[in-house]
C-alpha cells in the first residue's frame, strides 16, 4: 500500500496505560498470558469466522510511541506522580513477545482462544483494546457474510454476493474491514474500491439511480452507458418502473452484461425480468438483485428459485445487524515470575474463566471432517486423530508466520465450511457443535477453585 | 495531529468512479445538487444529533487521486474503453463544489437535509460513499449517546457519562469516530486516548480485573495502585467480591478518588458500597458503575436513586445496539444545464424526495425554543421567527466555516437541547416533532408530479 502508516499506539484504553505505568513503577517484571475468546455466540449464528489477525500482526509489528504521543501522555492529570523512566521506556517500547492465533478464515466456537499473547505484562496489556477492537470487528463481520454466502449457495450455482455496504459501515476504515471479513467468508467481492486495491479483492458496480435521473429519459441513461462500458454494463432498470427498464434495456439494441433491480418485490421482479431477456435472446445477461438484504431474504429468494444471479449486500451485513457487535474478551490465564507459574482463573458461573495456556483440538474422521473440539492445555497429549488451530505467529516479537493472500484465505474456508456438518449449519435450530474442555483443563480449574474456597 | 494523512479519495464505491468516466466521456457538463438526509427516525429515538462534518470537510479539502491509485484503476476490466484523458482528468480532480451543512451538535429530523452539496456532477458523485459512511456513523452515535447522557440526567446533578466502548467499536478507527460522537453528545469524556489527544476529550480510566490478578491479594493490587496515582485512583473492587473489595479499599487508609463496580446488580451494590464509604469517612469518594449498560439500564439506576456519580458505558452506545445503523441517504435533487435548471424527485410513497435546493427554517418563540422545522426552498420567505439550519462550510472549493473546537460544540448540542421541549425527549411515547414542507415545495413537487404521469 502507498499509504504512508498512521501510528495507532493511542488507539488503547486509558486505563492500559495507567496500568502499564503502575507496573512500571512497582517494578513488577513478570511474564502474562492473556487469551482472547469469545463467550457466548451471537443471536442466529451457530459458528465463528476467525478474521482480523492480519492488522493485529501488522499492528504489533509498528507498535511504538512517538514523541509527540509521550508529551501528551505526560501532560495528563493523571500521570504526573508517575516517573520518567516509564516514559523513557515507552520512547523504546517494541512488542517483544509470543503470539499465537487461529489462522483467518478458520471456523471456531465460543471458549476457544483466538489468539493466546505472552509477554513481559505491560506489552501484553498495552495492546488489548486494539486487538479486541481489530478481531471482535472483522470476525462478526466475517461470522455474519458466512450466514449470507451460505444463503445464496454459492456453491451449488454460479451464483454469488457482493459487498455492497460501505456507506452504512460504520465509518471509512469499517466499511475497507468490512469489504475485507466478508470476502474471507464467501463473498465474490465488494464495491469498495479501497478494499479492492488493498486486499485484490474483486470489485464490482455500474450505476446509481442518480445516473438515470442525471439523463433526460432512461433509455439515453442506458446508451451513454454502454457507449462507455460495453462489455461490462449492467443496467439499473428500476429508477422509474422495473419491466419499463427491461424493455428500455432491449432498445439499446446490443449486448449487455445484466440488469440489476434494487427495490420491490425481487422475487415477482426477478421472474418477470428473466422473461423479457430470455424471450428476446438475452440468456446470458445476468439479474443482480439488491436492496436491504440478509440472509432470510436471500434463502427465501433462492428456495423460491428467483432467477437472481447475485445478490448485492450492505447495511445488514456490515453491521451484522441483529447481532452487531462481538463480546469478545481478553483474559489474564497465567503469570510467571522468577520461573514459577501462576494459574488466573475466575469461577464466577457465567464468566467462569479457564486456566492456563491453551490450545484447540479439532477432533476429526479419517476424511478431515470435524467431530468435536477440545478445549486444552498446550501441553496435553490427545489421543484421537486431530489438528491443533492456534499456530505460532509471532516469537519473541519476531513475525515466524506469514499470512496467505486473502483469496487463499477465502478458499480455506470454504474447505473448512464443508468439513463442519450439514446439523450444525442449519440456519433455524442448528445442533451445537461439541466443544468439551480436556481432563486436564478441568482439574486444574477444580483445583484452583478449591483452594480458592 | 502529527500523524501523516492516509489517502482517501479510493474508500469510494466503485460505481460513483464508473459513473463519473461515464459522465466524463459522455461530456455531460451539468452542475448537480445532491442533498443527504435520513428518511425515517431510528428505532427508539425522537430526534437526531448532527455529528462528522469535521470529518468531511478534512476530507474533501485534501481529496485527491495518486498516480498509483489512478494506475489500479486504469487496470480493472470496467476501465478498458474509458478514455486516457479521463485519468488525466483524475490525477487533477479536487473539490470545487459548493456545500452547505447543519453544523455538528444540532437537533434535526428525518427529512432534513444534513448536508447539500452541488458542484459538477462528477465532483458531487464521487464524495458520495465517503460522505455517507462519515455522517451516518457519527450521526448515529451521537444520536444514541444524546439518550445514555439524557437518562444519566448530566444536567441536574454531577453526574457523567464516560465512553469506554473502544474494544467492541467496529474497528479502531471506529473507536476514536464514536468517542468524538458521543463527546458531541454530552457525555464527559472517554477512555481512548487517540481521540483524548485528537479532538481535546477528556480522558479516564485506571484498571482492570487483569491488575488486580497479577498481584497476590487485592489489597496488594490497590495499594501498587494508589502508590503510582495517589490522587486519580479508581479501586476496581468487584474482581472477587464486591463488599470485600469496599473494605480492602478503606484498608489502604488513605484518601482515593473513588471506587468502580463493574458487574453485579449495580443498585444494590452501589448502595451498599456507599454506605461502607460513608460510615468511614470517605464521603467524597466517587462511585463509577460500568458494565453492560445502556440508556434503560441507567435511567432505571438514576429514578432509583442509585448513587453512582459517573457511568461507564461502551458497546451498547458505540455500536447503536438498538439502531446499528442510520440509513441516511445522498439523493440527486437538481441539477443545472447551460443556465437551465431541472428539479428532480422521486415520487414512490414511501421514497419519495423533494425537489430542490433546501433549507430548514426552525420556527422559534421568543425565548429561542423549538416550535416546528419548516423544510423550504432556499428562497423561501418564512414570515415567522425563525433560524436557518444549514449554513455556508464550501465555496467554490474553499472553506468558509470554522468548525467550533468539540468542547463548543458539545455546549452548543446541551442549549440546542434545552429549546426542545420536554414532550419530544419523553423516553418512551415521545411527541413527534412537527416537521412540514413549505408551501413552494410542495407545489413545485405537486407539479413535477403531475407531469411525470
Amino acid at each position: 500500500m502507498q499509504n504512508p502508516r498512521v501510528n495507532q499506539a493511542l488507539i488503547v484504553d486509558l486505563y492500559e496505560l495507567t496500568m502499564a505505568a503502575g507496573y512500571f513503577d512497582n517494578s513488577l517484571n513478570i511474564d502474562a498470558t492473556f487469551e482472547m475468546f469469545i463467550r457466548d455466540l451471537p443471536l442466529n449464528r451457530s459458528f465463528l469466522v476467525s478474521a482480523g489477525l492480519y492488522q493485529v500482526v501488522e499492528y504489533l509489528k509498528h507498535l511504538k510511541f512517538e514523541d509527540e504521543e509521550i508529551e501528551y501522555l505526560r501532560k495528563l492529570p493523571p500521570f504526573k506522580h508517575v516517573s520518567n523512566d516509564f516514559f523513557d521506556y515507552l520512547r523504546q517500547f517494541e512488542f517483544r513477545g509470543d503470539v499465537w492465533a487461529i489462522p483467518e478464515g478458520q471456523i471456531f466456537f465460543p471458549g476457544e482462544p483466538l489468539l493466546r499473547v505472552t509477554a513481559p505484562i505491560i506489552e501484553a496489556q498495552i495492546i488489548e483494546t486494539y486487538v479486541l477492537s481489530m478481531l471482535n470487528f472483522q470476525t462478526m463481520v466475517a461470522s455474519k457474510s458466512a450466514r449470507v454466502a451460505q444463503a445464496a449457495r454459492i456453491d451449488e450455482k454460479d451464483r454469488g454476493v457482493m459487498e455492497f455496504g460501505s456507506r452504512r459501515a460504520h465509518g471509512p476504515e469499517a466499511s475497507v474491514l468490512a469489504a475485507r471479513a466478508s470476502y474471507i467468508a464467501g463473498c465474490m467481492g465488494t464495491s469498495n474500491v479501497m478494499a479492492g486495491k488493498k486486499f485484490d479483492i474483486p470489485v464490482y458496480g455500474t450505476a446509481a439511480h442518480s445516473w438515470t435521473m442525471a439523463f433526460d429519459s432512461e433509455t439515453a441513461a442506458f446508451e451513454a452507458y454502454h457507449r462507455v462500458f460495453p462489455e461490462s454494463t449492467i443496467l439499473l432498470i428500476d429508477t422509474y418502473d422495473v419491466k419499463e427498464g427491461a424493455k428500455n434495456a432491449l432498445k439499446l439494441n446490443k449486448k449487455f452484461q445484466g440488469v440489476r433491480i434494487d427495490s420491490g418485490d425481487l422475487l415477482e421482479y426477478s421472474k418477470i425480468v428473466r422473461k423479457i431477456l430470455d424471450d428476446n435472446d438475452y440468456k446470458d445477461a445476468i439479474i443482480v438483485a439488491s436492496g436491504d438484504l440478509d440472509e432470510f431474504k436471500i434463502k427465501a429468494l433462492v428456495e423460491n428459485n428467483a432467477p437472481i444471479n447475485s445478490f448485492g449486500v450492505g447495511t445488514k451485513m456490515v453491521t451484522s445487524e441483529d447481532a452487531p457487535s462481538l463480546g469478545g474478551i481478553y483474559k489474564l490465564v497465567e503469570i510467571e515470575r522468577d520461573d514459577k507459574i501462576q494459574y488466573k482463573s475466575k469461577f464466577s458461573d457465567e464468566k467462569a474463566t479457564y486456566p492456563g495456556k491453551k490450545q484447540v483440538y479439532r477432533i476429526v474422521d479419517d476424511n478431515g471432517n470435524y467431530l468435536k473440539d477440545v478445549i486444552g492445555l498446550v501441553k496435553d497429549q490427545i489421543p484421537e486423530k486431530h489438528k491443533t488451530l492456534l499456530i505460532k505467529v509471532i516469537n519473541k516479537g519476531k513475525l515466524v508466520y506469514e499470512s496467505p493472500n486473502l483469496k487463499t484465505i477465502r478458499n480455506n474456508f470454504i474447505e473448512h465450511l464443508k468439513k463442519l456438518n450439514d446439523a450444525c449449519k442449519r440456519f433455524e435450530n442448528p445442533e451445537t457443535y461439541p466443544v468439551l474442555y480436556s481432563k486436564n483443563i478441568q482439574q486444574l480449574f477444580n483445583e484452583l477453585k478449591k483452594r480458592e474456597i
